[in-house]
């Protein structure tokens, strides 16, 4: 059944861009099928859950889409000061290329959905946990104590996400270019 | 008139909380009258824009609030790490403080506002804007060169945004505490 499979697929992806876009709120279940191109009845066929249940679903498929991206820099580079600024050149690059409306799904969803749904919290946490997890490894295999490798991944999503609302609401990729400039500062070896 | 004056402010200040706490499409005008207990004709009399005007009022309003507040940090200490240090330990406890629902109002306009309203986008632009500059000027003053100045401020409020986020997400203040404990490194004098 590649078709239903397909269908299910493009109903998260485009939750996921449209969570960026415009927020958890902005975002209801008609927009997401007009955009996908979906059937109507497919939503609640393939999501018993409704809107909660989309909305988790395109955070998980977000929190791995986010994972191999960040990953991929991992992998490039291993001095650590060239791998998170090798991360934030690409979101600034990501940024321009959307014209600066692609931002976190996730960024959206906590700031909005928190007092909601403890289901969309536990989403976003784990998404959170997951990049910190990744980044902090990382650090660690590469002579950061433990403590602060985790500080520094902590410190570094925090500013990747302010950066990329900063520079929704400016219009420029130069937070995300601050971040990245400033950073390596913070590691071993760079 | 103290009276009308003090509807409007009632108005405005409760819409810059619930901002904070359900972002922008999550809070409705009714939702405002209700919490300020303000009469139902006073908002489109005081605001004839209507939600929109009230919403760029209360950026305006939180605007001047976040300047004082992060002013009263860097008036309390002449050394750059100590100041920037005091303002993140200040959110750590606000945000305890309030069970983590408190953030920043901006940040949910930016993420959620951008592509409806170029007038809530410039008014969360110059919020930004106003903040970096006080930042920046500090540090010049204290010895940065001017670019880097700028940097170092524009990373500091992409990580404080970041960090609100991430710590209503994850429900505890740690990402605050590891901003602060990781950004005096990247200033003179700390």
């Amino acid at each position: 059944m590649p078709e239903r499979g397909e269908t299910r697929r493009r109903l998260v992806e485009t939750t996921a861009q449209l969570l960026q876009r415009q927020g958890l709120n902005g975002t209801g279940v008609l927009e997401v099928l007009r955009e996908s191109g979906a059937p109507r009845g497919s939503l609640y066929f393939h999501f018993p859950g409704g809107k909660e249940q989309l909305t988790v679903e395109a955070i998980d498929y977000s929190r791995s889409v986010i994972t191999a991206w960040l990953r991929k820099s991992l992998d490039a580079h291993s001095r650590p000061g060239a791998a998170f600024a090798d991360i934030t050149e690409r979101y600034a690059r990501r940024l321009e290329r959307s014209g600066y409306t692609l931002g976190c799904p996730i960024a959206a969803v906590a700031l909005e959905g928190t007092p909601l749904s403890d289901n969309l919290r536990r989403a976003s946490e784990a998404a959170l946990a997951e990049w910190e997890e990744l980044l902090s490894g990382y650090l660690a295999e590469r002579g950061l104590g433990a403590d602060r490798a985790r500080s520094v991944a902590t410190a570094f999503i925090c500013s990747l996400e302010g950066a990329l609302m900063l520079a929704r609401a400016r219009r420029t990729a130069e937070p995300m270019r601050a971040v990245g400039a400033l950073i390596p500062a913070l590691l071993p070896g760079s």
